[in-house]
């Protein structure tokens, strides 16, 4: 299992496009950059309370769109297929490869 | 390029977990079983042009949607590298074929 944090970031890649700026802020300051609920309350002018409330909020919302899309859990599967695919390759299978390379990467 | 009813077709199978019932009602009826608006009008006891509004409003909301996610986009990318790779695979094959299978059904 992920832990907590390591969720949020992932479900935050995933979706953040679909969230308003503030919310895209608060969860950068609090889950990237490491900020206090304090600090960010601070640098907003707003209380703890309301960067808190905000910020579980948005972790909500990441879930429900995740419900709905499943993005994270279809990038895991197709993440395990892409390595079993590699593992039935040869080293020379170049092409093959950089083809594969380029699935990844388009995770 | 595609028509713009598949485009539609297509936005509404990534997107319309995010909709409300009633605006996949309407669209399932309009895009999917053919229904006229005046036929979908009747059925919700509404004017046409209340169906007209609600489902010029869902399809942009469809676009909006792959502006900020770019599912659809970005299937389309898969499938063409899919296509690539197993080119460059043997019919012999079988267990990297059969990987790719599940990755083309994944979409």
């Amino acid at each position: 299992m992920l832990d907590k944090t390591t969720r949020v970031n992932y479900l935050f890649d995933f979706y953040q496009s679909l969230l308003t700026s503030k919310q895209k802020n608060y969860m950068t300051l609090y889950y990237l950059d490491d900020f206090s609920l304090g600090e960010i309350a601070e640098q907003y002018s707003v209380s703890r309370q309301a960067v808190y409330d905000n910020i579980k909020r948005t972790e909500a919302m990441l879930e429900e769109y995740e419900d709905k899309l499943g993005l994270f859990s279809k990038f895991q599967e197709r993440e395990q297929l892409l390595v079993a695919l590699k593992q039935q390759l040869q080293p020379s299978d170049h092409a093959a490869l950089e083809i594969i390379e380029r699935l990844e990467k388009m995770e």
